[in-house]
């Protein structure tokens, strides 16, 4: 039992490896050459500061999660890893928050601000970074499920238990 | 000491109401008639799906924090508080990344987007704004104390002490 759970753990823990690492990367190479009114530009994800956050605390929480892969089971540290968990949730939510406030302007604009939307001129570059906060939204889930379950295992919120 | 910690709790749980209540309001009621080129147009928070968002975040959790201003101090249930502390922190961080990723964008614009700056037309708007989120931005400030305090005192994540 505790075998079948050690190996479920490791299996989460390295699709979350996996997919912080490619919502990084999918970002990252986010780029569309376009031409409006003679004019030549490029949309990239460094034009803009939430997408460049984004890929950076994801390339950061993939590199913890390589590391934590090679942790003992047995280890002491796994006590440290709960606040390191809560810490890196954290700032996945908020990276993912500031890049689909963006994404949401660049998709619907914002009449109001004067703000048009930029998605009909560069669709391929807005799919690509689209893809990428979906990838983006599942480690936040996987996270927060990473959390809950360090939270479990050290204290009981539940009250089924006393300590 | 118990006595006095018992009443720094309260004391700094009774400002993190104050706060999340005043974020709330103040960007609430931020809104500003500004006439460019003959037209009127009034700017307020709800045009921004991601300012709507850190009010309505601000006031769940200002409810939430009203509420555990009367939990007696002796109670079981505050080893379910670290829990709801976690969450709240995590919306609190998330509302306001989102807000500030829309925040510069105002302040800033976005020339790659074709995007304008709006703050030199609604300066009074633009600064309500700004206050709501440093407000914010000490709210999630205290919610992180608190819950790294509650992580403290039911486990020990430093390894100091083993349960």
């Amino acid at each position: 039992m505790a075998e079948t759970k050690r190996i479920f753990t490791f299996l989460l823990r390295f699709i979350a490896f996996c997919t912080t690492l490619s919502a990084s990367i999918v970002m990252a190479s986010s780029r569309e050459r376009t031409t409006v009114l003679a004019l030549s530009f490029e949309a990239k994800y460094s034009d803009t500061p939430a997408l460049m956050y984004f890929v950076i605390v994801n390339a950061i929480v993939s590199v913890y999660g390589f590391l934590i892969l090679f942790l003992p089971s047995k280890s002491q540290l796994w006590r440290l890893v709960v606040a390191l968990d809560a810490v890196f949730t954290m700032l996945l939510t908020s990276s993912i928050s500031a890049a689909m406030a963006i994404a949401y302007v660049g998709k619907k604009g914002n009449p109001n601000a004067g703000w048009l939307p930029i998605c009909d001129q560069v669709r391929k570059y807005c799919n690509q970074v689209q893809g990428a906060l979906i990838v983006g939204f599942i480690n936040v889930i996987l996270y927060i499920l990473f959390f809950l379950y360090s939270i479990h295992t050290t204290l009981n919120p539940l009250l089924l238990e006393r300590s």
